[in-house]
Formats: C-alpha cells, structure tokens, sequence
C-alpha cells in the first residue's frame, strides 16, 4: 500500500454524505461553504476547519500549531510528510506525499494548493493549520473522486466530472465543464479523463471561484457586481503558475 | 541571427506609437480594442487584423488562406513555421518557432496563445488567419518588451512590467500585479524577472480579461454585472491548462 492511499484511505477521511463541506483560507480570509440555493449550488452543510490557539506534543510546529481538535491522523501525516522535520511543509514534500509510485502528482496543482492554503506570513510553506485545512479538503475531494469514478478505470471522465461536482454542490453548466476539461485534451483523439491530480485542479477552481462569486452575491441572485480592481484580483490567483 | 530574432525583430512588426492595438478571436467573435476612458485604461487605438477571402499562392493553407493585405513577412513566417507543410501551425511548431537557441518558449504559454487564436474549426492547429492574428499580436508584445526593458537585462521586472502594461493601455492595479508577478516567484528570495514568454502570458491574460470586463461595462462606469454562467465562461478559458 502507496503511502498516498495510506494517508487518503478514504475510510479515514472521506465523509459519508454526498454534500461536501469545503473551505480554504486565502490572503487571511476564511470562507465557508454555506447552504446556497441559487441555480448552480444544491444543499450543501457548512463546517469550519479552523480554531484557534495551539497544539503541540513533542514537535517543533511552524506558526501557532494545529487547530485544536485535530485528528490525530492529521497529526501524523504532518508529521511523515514534513520530511526534514522543519515544521513547514514546503512545495516539494506536499508533491511527494501526493504521488505515489505510479502516478506523479502534478507541480501545477501542488501550487495552486499551496497558493490557496497559504498562510499570510509566509506563502512557499504550510504551517500546521493550513496543513489540517489543506489535509481536510483533499481528502474529501479523494472521497468524492473514488465515488464517482464508477467504472473504477482510476480516472474521471466528463459525466463523472459532472456528477462528482454536483455532488459537492456545484451545479456547474455543461458548457462551463466543456471548456475547462477541453483544456486536459492532449490530442491524441482519446477521450479526456482526469487523473486524481487534475481533477482536483478543476475542483478547487471551480468551488473557488464559485465562493468569490457567492461573496458578491449576498441575495443569491444569481447575478453579482464586480468593479474592475475586485473582478481581476478575484481571477488573478486562480491563473498562471511559475515554473 | 537566430530564427526568433528574424521573425521578431522589432523593425518589421513592432508598432511605432506607444499605445497598442490588440485583437484575439476567440470562439468565433472577434474582439477589437477601443478607445476606453476608464480607470484601468487609457488611450488606444482600435486596429483590425481580420478581413475575409481567401489568399494563397503556390502553398495549400487551411481553412480561408490569408486574409488580403497580409504583409509577405507573415506569409513568409507562416511558411517557415509550418515545417511539415501541413497548412497548419501546430503547438509544437509554434513552440519551436518561439523558441530561440538559448530560451525555450514554454509549452504552458504556447498552448494558452494557441487557445486563445484558435478557430471555431479546428482548436488544435492555428490556420494562416489565426497564425496572421497572432503573430501580429506577439510582434507587438515583442516590440513592448524591447522597449521597456529598459536595462536591457533581457528580463522584465516588476516595475518595466507594470509601465510595459500601463504602455499598452492598460492600467493595472499594483495590487493585483502583485498577486500575478507572485506566481513566478520560484522561492529563491531573488528578485521576479519575467522572460518573454512569462511577460506574454501576463499580457494577453491581463488584456484578455479586461476585454471581457469591458464588454460588459458598456457604459464605461468601471463596474460589470455579470451571471454566474457568464463568469464561469469568461474566466475558466484563461485557466488550467492541460500537460
């Protein structure tokens, strides 16, 4: 057994309802998903990941700690992928706790995770808390991905794309869906079908950006006002990687 | 002389005056630059590169040919890049014709240029209207990057880019320049230098999406409204993209 499915085992982690809480904390703001009944969200619950104070227990953890109330096998896991012990985990241990032997997580994806999770004080390293939080969160998506694979091929395709999203509570437009999996199309003719790493990819952007819009949509609309500063530094940080 | 400073150099494409006309054509709508008052823009000049019919000449081009009054530089261009004489620019010749002997023009970049020119017909090969439309485009963010590179590092710098920017019309917040130079970061505490390529890909993907803000602020107010599908559909195309 990989290390990966050790850690993601989904008995462990995944919920067992259908709705899936999610939330992430970017530029020092927390957002939660929150029960939405506009036109491309179903019933979903709301949940925190995050406390405060520290914990701690024969470990030198970076920032304040983990949040208390965290499972003991977030701990843990901390714990085997913080490989040289710094109390951070930077972008190179996260893509190796990620991969397994057959299946290199994707750099790109590990970014944008770190991006989304970082804490404000330093944006290359996860401390503890954002650790729990990124923890958390892929292991739902590890969840939800091995429901809705159904014909157990390891990979998703794009009704199983579609099915799994809406499982989360994104109702996301078929034409939305088109464009974003053409862009995993490699040519070849074969038909796209997304392996864990850019599934989750896809999944973070599209709940990402979902939440932005919802935060402007208070009255669930389903139309929202943006002036030109918010709508680019809303997209911005869902777009280009470095290399 | 390498083969991307032929097809570069500034003399043949580069434009004269400061502000830069730009257009795209994305799933079939052509988008054109206009003169726009707002406070993310200043004067520009409105320019089409498209026109109908067809053109040729002894070399079989997809799809309509060229459009009339294509300089022979392009043609010329067109035909040294279509190496396997196809009659179509694939992401491979794009990427070996924008690549110099030391710089290789990176895939991520070639395939988000090759989304956005693509053509309703074929979204995997540029024909000789797109590559027409592009290569004017990339002749002119060559010309900007010459120009405001004023070190003559051969990078550009936060400050070369937010003038090269301010340049072509678009005054882009600080704060959300901020949030996009971040991503090149590579974490090794030395200053953020974008090469061509990354300068390209910040461009079209600034001018891109202000282009689809102000087609929907058409009363130049600075704010846009916007439904849920329509943002999605806006902004997932200048997203992930596939490996």
């Amino acid at each position: 057994m990989s290390f990966f499915s050790k850690i993601f085992h989904p008995s462990s982690y995944a919920p067992s309802a259908p709705s899936l809480p999610y939330s992430y904390d970017q530029q020092g703001q927390t957002y939660s998903t929150t029960s939405y009944p506009g036109n491309y969200s179903h019933q979903q619950q709301q949940q925190s990941y995050y406390g405060q104070g520290t914990s701690g227990g024969g470990y030198s953890y970076g920032h304040s700690g983990f949040p208390p109330g965290t499972s003991p096998d977030v701990i843990r896991s901390f714990e085997m992928v913080d490989r040289d012990r710094s109390g951070f985990i930077d972008e190179n241990e996260l893509q190796q706790a990620l991969s397994s032997g057959y299946q290199r997580f994707h750099i790109k994806t590990v970014r944008l995770l770190m991006f989304l999770f970082k804490n404000p004080h330093d944006s290359r390293r996860l401390g503890p808390k954002e650790f729990a939080a990124l923890w958390s969160c892929l292991g739902q998506w590890r969840g939800i991905y091995e429901r809705y694979d159904r014909d157990r091929s390891g990979k998703i395709d794009f009704l199983e794309l579609r099915d799994a999203l809406y499982g989360t509570g994104l109702a996301t437009p078929s034409s939305v869906l088109q464009v974003l999996i053409s862009k995993y199309d490699d040519g070849s003719g074969r038909k796209i079908e997304l392996n864990f790493d850019s599934f989750v990819e896809c999944g973070v952007i599209l709940k990402g950006l979902t939440e932005k819009f919802k935060e402007k949509d208070k009255g669930y609309t389903g139309t929202a006002s943006f002036d030109y500063d918010e709508f680019m530094s809303m997209v911005i940080p869902f777009l280009v990687s470095y290399d």
